[in-house]
């Protein structure tokens, strides 16, 4: 294969102008939103060791970017935020401040292995709120990307939420085992829908068992969830007793209508081990990011508390923001040698009133109209000697 | 050798939540100066294949991250950012636009071998002004930088200006030939004065001759230029016309003082092809950035037009800048299981006028003492029932 002059690798992007411009919106309102709700930002390296960060984050191994440094350590361009920034909270100077609120936005890496328009890199917004294992700190994630959200005017964002743990103890109930249970999981992570029919078929005889058990996907409400607890399993009764307290919260945010309550939502991140979530907005099929509690990855660094995040993806929140294609105002002013001195202190007076001004030597320019087309006014000091 | 869980790779490092908040502080104040002087935001990707951007880049090939992808080709972590944005500036959509202005600030990589303190990762902020090779050009970037750097408080900044292409001229003038040029060059590059000292000696035989030589690196203004300059050489002249012309400019915008003319000053950055720059600011010996005109570069991409730019260093600008650890006001709002109504209503109203707000489930604290001590002001709603 030869490589041409302007290529760039698989998955790869430029981000032009009217992109980045809108990337870097989208990022001041995020953070200013979570620094307002008591986030401190933390930025982690792109390279981490395979070893630590390579083997926790659940993205699968041939996703990972790999290479080797000058000591023949395997190292890996970072897949996810939430393992890295587990790993600073664990550290000393954090550990002892718990509950820590983390805040974030960083590209991270995923490996193509062909050309389907899937990103290979991309950013991330997101927070970690961690050493507080109660149901307020999954409860202030939600609110907190929520408003979010909002406040970037997604329209019609909604969330689905749904509870790993539960979901496990109620397969469990209809007498499947845990081999079994992966089975049915996976096709749910990967919301094949046919394929979960086939299974509610395959793996259980009695047919209203059946029926109930093809009705997990379509329960939208902790109403419909109901049915499936067993009243007299404590644990059961525990957890849903969470989930209604959840929603009583989440009710005097003003947010329910944007809630789905789906009891057969789950992740394929495997270190979520409790609530999860994923966000949605009009405009894309995609989710716009997700996240959920993982108390067991703080175990792996040694941290036994509870920990809850989320993270957004923002070249998916581009996609269904609106638009503001608007020209901004961009004053242009052409100058010549004899009008330079005077161009720039046009120039300066306007910056400083706020003014974008752009300065330009005129004879440099090879297509002066279509350059000049590029701005909302133009000023033309050439040949003029005084204004 | 055996990884331990919070281990980084050589040379990378976690930006704890201060310095990624003041990071993010420099990032906002620079692209918004970059931005009103007319200057778009761009974003590549890192990852760039070694046979276009990592040849190009001018930096040595053992400090670049290399990698192989699915295709099995190399890939590189972007070791610096001019050489992607020529890149971009030359592809279809930009290249009529010319001259083109763009921004950026992103990460760059540099391969350590051995842990010294020096980053393998670190964030460059900068500009590129491409499609204009007139003089107006350099002084446009050279002002933009300063003024970058005057908004940002670096105490005392100072930028050491030198032409590589009127240094050759000269270094030709003594007699020597272009290998015995890349020495001299090299010692220069390094700052390495002692073997400059033994080069004049060793290679001019001419006493008189060799201590004009040993001058070259005390020159400090376009005065003391002069008597190096043959003006019956009409390249020599008009390079020196045009420099001096650069000093009006540059005078006119108040900047005089903080510039040192330094014939003797040159980049290792093979690309850059005649004014060359770089900036300090009391506080550290290290440049802040540098920046130069890369007309080169751009032949590489297939385009002939002048382009010109400078990069600034954001880990050692942090250095430099008069550090404003003042606690910035941070409510904390305790609240028990009975007043978490109350306690969400006053946080809302609370960062609805602007205040930054945590809000947090007391019993899920473990050191309430330690943690309350890390806001300036606490409010404990817990057991209250009306507040």
């Amino acid at each position: 294969m030869t490589i041409q002059m302007f290529e760039k690798p698989l998955g790869m992007r430029d981000d032009f102008p009217f992109i980045a411009k809108k990337k870097a919106e989208l990022r001041a309102k995020g953070t200013s939103i979570m620094q307002g709700s008591g986030y401190d930002l933390l930025q982690t390296p792109t390279l981490e060791y395979y070893e630590t960060i390579g083997k926790i984050s659940a993205i699968p191994d041939n996703a990972l970017f790999k290479l080797l440094d000058s000591q023949g350590e395997t190292l890996v361009l970072r897949p996810d935020m939430t393992s890295p920034i587990a790993r600073v909270a664990a550290s000393k100077l954090l550990k002892e401040k718990m509950p820590v609120r983390l805040g974030y936005y960083s590209n991270v890496f995923r490996a193509q292995k062909r050309e389907g328009g899937r990103p290979a890199e991309f950013e991330q917004m997101g927070v970690e709120l961690i050493g507080d294992d109660s149901l307020y700190a999954d409860a202030e994630v939600i609110i907190l990307a929520s408003t979010i959200l909002k406040e970037l005017n997604v329209e019609s964002g909604r969330v689905v939420i749904g509870h790993t743990q539960l979901l496990q103890l109620i397969l469990k109930d209809f007498g499947l085992d845990n081999s079994q249970i992966d089975i049915v999981r996976s096709a749910l992570v990967s919301k094949n829908s046919v394929r979960f029919e086939q299974l509610a078929t395959e793996l259980l005889d009695d047919a209203s068992k059946a029926a109930a058990f093809k009705g997990l996907v379509t329960t939208s409400s902790l109403e419909d969830w109901k049915p499936y607890i067993d009243a007299s399993n404590e644990e059961q009764a525990a957890l849903y007793g969470e989930m209604l307290k959840l929603q009583t919260i989440i009710q005097r945010n003003g947010l329910s209508e944007a809630i789905t309550y789906d009891l057969s939502f789950t992740s394929h991140m495997t270190y979520y081990t409790g609530l999860v979530f994923e966000f949605y907005g009009a405009g894309s099929g995609f989710p716009l990011g997700n996240g959920g509690r993982y108390d067991g990855l703080m175990k792996q660094f040694g941290l036994h508390v509870g920990a809850t995040g989320f993270g957004l993806r923002v070249d998916r929140l581009l996609e269904v923001i609106a638009p503001d294609r608007e020209a901004e105002p961009h004053i242009l002013i052409l100058f010549s040698e004899e009008t330079e001195e005077l161009a720039h202190e046009q120039a300066q007076e306007l910056r400083t009133n706020g003014s974008r001004v752009t300065l330009q030597y005129a004879p440099a320019v090879k297509a002066l109209e279509e350059f000049s087309a590029l701005f909302s006014e133009v000023r033309r000091l050439e040949g003029a000697t005084n204004g």
